[in-house]
């Protein structure tokens, strides 16, 4: 098995946490490991032959920094992309290298920055995706909902039925309105599109052959050193592809086609944490509804279902409801809680006004 | 004319920012000089002949330091009460050591942590006291009311009158409910007790004698050095003195049973800036009403009637409304607007759980 972790996010709806340099998948945010270094954990026990993490020209030192204590568990390469492409170009470039070396290897495609609570369930449901794999399938986690979340896309199987899969996938469905997700979560038949995948290296570059020519025209091109895993030969010519392909995601771009895919019910505890929001989810608060993150001592008057992070400091709430309050060194957010995905507005304003240093 | 400045308050109400060792008057707020610094700037126009700080053990380093750039345009001293007794026996004592030097000398009151607007309008309303305080007078500023606040106490004048006075004053009022508020403000013979005064040494010492017996007995043993301003001499005493007597303000203890009261109205644009909720009453908002103190930059999204001080950092509000944030370098406070009195209610959680370092 070869392990793909895709960590070039940029992170904009963790600000003031996140920042260019140290978005979301390298952040502690949940204490000690970062998320990117709970990824790396939560697959190693399956012993991957490699693990490959495809990251960007800004973030590839921190990452390889925060890959350097599992060097001796397992091998690990680090690709850097000149721009981001989302996710179909990352993924087509981690399926040549790897069908370079190994044309049937199954390879696990993981988000960099997604919380898990249940490793184990996570690497049972990952042990049966790859014999799906196997088989000549693309394999999606479906994560079965419970809640009707409008958050997320979703993926329709054939059947209703909830045992261990796989089961053909009939259709992927966009971010549903709140109806349409209360009517997924009743049918039984619908899953989160988590953004995990395995598949052999082999089939889905055929799939990306056959559903994107203009990708796999421009990756046919790579030429490898004798040492196929010197990665850092092929730079120029990464550079030179990224420069050429537009950008396009796996989902779209090959899932949303294909013919092969098939999905596994997952029910790990998954959360794509994608917001401040999201934090509640995947952190029980205490009676009062309130998750205190990095603070050694907080005092709560009359205050419900917020969320602070303090940096090291004393939290202090008084009659204060729904707030997410996030405090750093240079930077103070104060946000309602439903509103966090507008976050990413702050940041949008202050590159408006090249506000850099915050940035 | 001697100025009475009283800054012995602890300012629980305004932590994080306030702390013992450095309570609102000796914070600068409103950037550049601290509150007590503003008071002082404030009166030196006036040409006080001395000028004395009541503070206490804790804070007389930090005000002492703020006080030196004015030493060379006024004479200063500093007493420091061993223990807090409220403002009556600080009053007291102060008069003691003005009489001993001039016995009829005017002594101004003021508290070290209010605001004032219109400072040369505070000038001509003080110089205005001065005149009836040489009449014999407690002459107290009556500041005329312009909202029917309910945080203040009410002084009622005799007469609905409102020049320049001084007026004689009928009763003193408590914390009135709304309604009677809203009746005080139609009324127009009712003031808000600011806690400034004028009066002659000798008439407050007389009327100490008359209504708090045991206070002026005190005071009374009370020997001095050759040189009076030695006031370093004194501690001994001042030590023995604040062990004996108990704690009473002088509203309580004179103010509302002496019968030479008069009031002098003041219109001078001020506040005694209680807690953080008052401080939109000193700071004019921005158009959606939020006041963002200490703050290079923010970005208000969706967001009205908030107060943050960012202690230097950038602040972002995202959909908040009435919200008070504060955050210092090791403590971070979230408070609704309409709570802010109980801030000092964290304090005494704090105190509590004995975790000095944030107090």
């Amino acid at each position: 098995m070869y392990v793909v972790i895709l960590a070039g996010g940029s992170g904009t709806r963790f600000w003031p946490l996140s920042r260019r340099k140290h978005p979301k998948q390298l952040m502690s945010i949940f204490g000690g490991c970062s998320m990117l270094q709970r990824t790396v954990e939560r697959v190693l026990p399956l012993k991957p032959k490699r693990l490959l993490v495809v990251t960007n020209a800004l973030q590839v030192g921190e990452t390889a920094r925060q890959l350097e204590p599992y060097r001796e568990r397992c091998r690990f390469d680090v690709i850097s992309e000149p721009i981001g492409r989302n996710t179909a170009p990352a993924v087509g470039l981690a399926a040549s290298i790897i069908a370079r070396y190994d044309p049937t290897g199954v390879m696990v495609v993981l988000p960099a920055d997604h919380y898990i609570a249940d490793e184990e369930g996570f690497r049972r449901t990952l042990a049966n995706g790859y014999k799906a794999a196997l088989n000549g399938y693309l394999v999606t986690m479906g994560v079965v909902p419970t809640r009707p979340e409008t958050g997320y896309g979703y993926i329709e199987a054939e059947t209703a039925m909830r045992g261990e899969g796989p089961y053909p996938v009939k259709r992927f469905v966009e971010k549903p309105d709140v109806e349409k997700a209360l009517e997924f979560l009743a049918a039984g038949s619908y899953y989160w599109n988590s953004g995990m995948f395995v598949w052999r290296a082999d089939v889905i570059l055929d799939q990306i052959l056959a559903h994107m020519p203009e990708l796999a025209r421009v990756l046919a091109r790579l030429t490898f050193s004798s040492d196929i895993w010197e990665l850092d030969d092929l730079r120029p010519q990464i550079d030179e592809i990224y420069r050429e392909i537009a950008g396009q995601s796996i989902d779209y771009g090959i899932m949303e086609k294909a013919d092969n895919v098939v999905v596994i019910p997952a029910s790990f505890g998954w959360s794509d944490v994608g917001s401040w929001g999201a934090i509640p989810e995947v952190i029980h608060g205490d009676a009062e509804g309130n998750v205190i993150l990095d603070s050694r001592h907080h005092v709560a008057i009359d205050s419900v279902n917020c969320l602070a992070y303090g940096g090291g400091r004393a939290v202090a709430l008084v009659g204060v409801r729904d707030a997410i309050v996030v405090v750093t060194d240079d930077a103070l957010l104060v946000c309602a809680r439903d509103r966090s995905q507008d976050v990413k507005k702050v940041v949008e304003e202050l590159e408006r006004r090249e506000l850099t240093e915050y940035l």
